[in-house]
């Protein structure tokens, strides 16, 4: 496909202000015991340029906070598609400010991405090789490989737009990217379109569900360090409003209910030392599952010490499989209860885990990968053969045999009984099929098992 | 791998006696109004070896029931695993005994698939190209290729069980058989195996779950005709119990939420006069998706003169994927109403129909499959190559396409409209793995479409 003709490339969109000083942005603070058990300590982690790493994670990275288990974090996340629209997802809010800042002479978070920090021969600093604001990392004490590490989410709220003149709103991004499910499929010209929707919803959260705002096509836009992006390749790019063409009216009456996740919640893996956010793998991650919301808990193995937990790309709302590449990326702010599992000293279904686990209320959720472990199976150097080599019918392999496992090694039945229960009851679906490490889940409800 | 050292072959169990007369069996009756809508009639359609077809579609075959749109069928169907455990689920029930009736003399139903009739050369009448036991098929007076035909599905209710011993109670079957997912990937021993497990559950609809009563592994069968099955590999052969040894006390505590449906409900193709009933297609057949239950509608292309609807494969249970290859198979009765919808004058979501496409009280469900109308598309003759083509990758491109036309066609939206509502609110998910052709399907809620 060749690039369409569009408007001409302009600059980012001009700053209004220098961001503002914010020294609470560099803190972590012990919070009064609001109820929590004694011994507990409740941290509030805001999201600035001091507090997020952009596109990779990292066993090198120094930790932002240190935890107990048992300790709860509050942790502000930002959508690293908040620039598709700088005036309701960026201005007026310190810590987003402070994060998108780029300037021809100061850009605040250089890196975004596990690749290059030599701007000039990729995309920009990272080299697009990665995408998500992560808020962390967090090093939980006494965490060593071998160890699982249980993150509860108790609780999810939208972060409110912080220009008065949206008030009561909070906003997010929708982008059909060239990267989606449907690249090389489209049947309206012109074919090698991308298209940004923002939608907006209730940050009050009576509402429960999010509307479009307009929709632009992306039109190639110029860096502050003159780096051209003929395509949505580089996150983090101030759109001028001015030089692309919004549609209202788009997605007329139509509701989406909100299912308010993180789309990366994970801990560092160990095989290598700068990682790319997009693919999951058995240390979590990207693994975009929208029962990722309040209620639910996750089980990830430690796999360095310290566990190294980071969160962030959250979303409004996301269908399983997220084919068009994203959802509706927003900025949330989570209350996290972490617990460490010693290695040894765990229930049945936890010990030896080796892939994110998820739990809710009424179920239990298998995450598996085309590549359950792609940095330990594929060449490391080989950076990208994940995103090639992956194929659906892999990942339901490896969330038949993780459904297996658990219910044959956490529930103590034979084969033959795990084979039947799950044919008769167990769920499987796509997860997502557009973060190159393709995932399909299998939910078990909690139901079958009866008390009596 | 090679067959494991098994008990010796038996017998077939011996019918304790002829079936019954039944003229009830043979009869469709026009029923008294019931509060239905004038000029309609309601039918009801027993099942016996009058009225089924086993393991086949075809369009040739001759209609046992001809209807008008808008007409009420109360429609039976029996389970081809009833005789997993004939005291259970064939005794003493005129209908399942006369289609289950083999002896060495006489073969109520010879046919059980669209192969061979030669029993010589293949493992029995229908070379077991095939496996469920279809009621029908039923003719729609009036339907045409490029019609729709809507079949509402009032009610199920599931087949007592017709043994004394046994009252209130109803049953079904679940085969870990050798064409399942988990095939070749067992890890305890004999790894060969093929595992039965009867379910049972409560018939007066009370309670809502299925619980295991036992399981037996499967041993050689040599059938009335001769013929020495190894493998679960044709259907009807009843089991002789005093040779196979049961497993109590299996699935412990564990209840099977129920999720009655008919795994098997679609018009006949037009490609092939006889098709295997095993791989869905664009006129449904095995879709095996559980949502075609109580309340939901399915709506069929029409592709031959008077559509020939038939059912069959009810099911109690069954998770999407399906992956041992079998559900919990069991003998339900439907209420259904048949509406047809004529070409050119229909809601431009049924115009151009080509697919199975499911309607809930809360959703709309697309059908995907690894080849949309395999007939059409691999070459007849090569009938199981659909088996060894089909991948999951490409029941998901075809899950995506479905899912964007009904968008765009059937609520007038655009690409871009349609790309993004599926990302942020649309979930794909398995349908089943073990069918030849995979399906995978695409809910869409009806609550996005705001009312105001």
């Amino acid at each position: 496909m060749t690039a369409s003709p569009g408007p001409s490339p302009t600059r980012m969109y001009a700053l209004s202000s220098e961001p503002k000083p914010q020294d609470l942005l560099t803190r972590t603070l012990p919070l009064p015991g609001c109820g929590h058990p004694p011994g507990t300590s409740h941290w509030y982690l805001p999201a600035s340029d001091k507090t997020v790493h952009w596109g990779y994670f990292s066993k090198n990275l120094r930790p932002i906070l240190e935890v107990a288990s048992g300790d709860y974090v509050t942790i502000e996340c930002l959508t690293h598609c908040a620039s598709d629209d700088y005036e309701r997802m960026i201005k007026g809010d310190p810590g987003a400010e402070s994060v998108f800042y780029w300037t021809k002479n100061q850009k605040n978070v250089n890196r975004r991405g596990a690749g290059s920090l030599d701007a000039s021969i990729g995309a920009g600093g990272g080299g697009a090789e990665g995408a998500h604001i992560c808020t962390g990392p967090i090093y939980v004490r006494e965490a060593a490989p071998g160890d699982v590490l249980e993150v509860h989410i108790l609780d999810m709220y939208p972060r409110p737009c912080a220009n008065p003149a949206y008030k009561n709103k909070a906003f997010g991004s929708n982008v059909i990217g060239s990267w989606g499910f449907h690249a090389g499929h489209l049947v309206e010209e012109p074919k090698d379109r991308e298209t940004v929707t923002i939608f907006e919803f209730d940050a009050t959260g009576e509402q429960r569900w999010a509307q479009a705002v307009y929709s632009f096509r992306w039109a190639p836009v110029i860096d502050p360090n003159g780096v051209m992006h003929p395509k949505y390749d580089y996150v983090g790019l101030v759109i001028d409003h001015k030089h692309v063409q919004s549609k209202e009216g788009i997605l007329k009456n139509v509701r989406i209910p909100l299912r308010p996740h993180f789309g990366v919640l994970g801990v560092a893996p160990k095989e290598a030392d700068m990682v790319n956010t997009v693919p999951p793998s058995y240390t979590g991650g990207n693994v975009d599952n929208w029962r990722s919301g309040k209620g639910a808990t996750l089980y990830y193995p430690v796999a360095v010490e310290g566990a190294l937990l980071s969160a962030g790309d959250t979303h409004a709302a996301q269908g399983d499989g997220e084919i068009c590449g994203a959802a509706i990326e927003s900025s949330w702010t989570g209350v996290l209860q972490l617990i460490l599992h010693k290695r040894g000293s765990m229930t049945p279904h936890l010990e030896g885990l080796n892939y994110p686990l998820l739990e809710t209320a009424k179920e239990w959720v298998v995450h598996g990968f085309s590549f359950p472990n792609y940095l330990g199976q594929l060449r490391v150097e080989d950076k990208f053969a994940v995103f090639t080599k992956s194929t659906l019918d892999l990942a339901m392999r490896d969330a038949y045999t993780k459904m297996r496992d658990l219910l044959m090694r956490g529930f103590r039945l034979s084969e033959d009984e795990a084979i039947a229960l799950m044919a008769v009851s167990v769920d499987f679906g796509l997860t997502q099929i557009v973060n190159g490490n393709i995932g399909m889940h299998a939910i078990l409800q909690k139901s079958v098992f009866a008390t009596t």
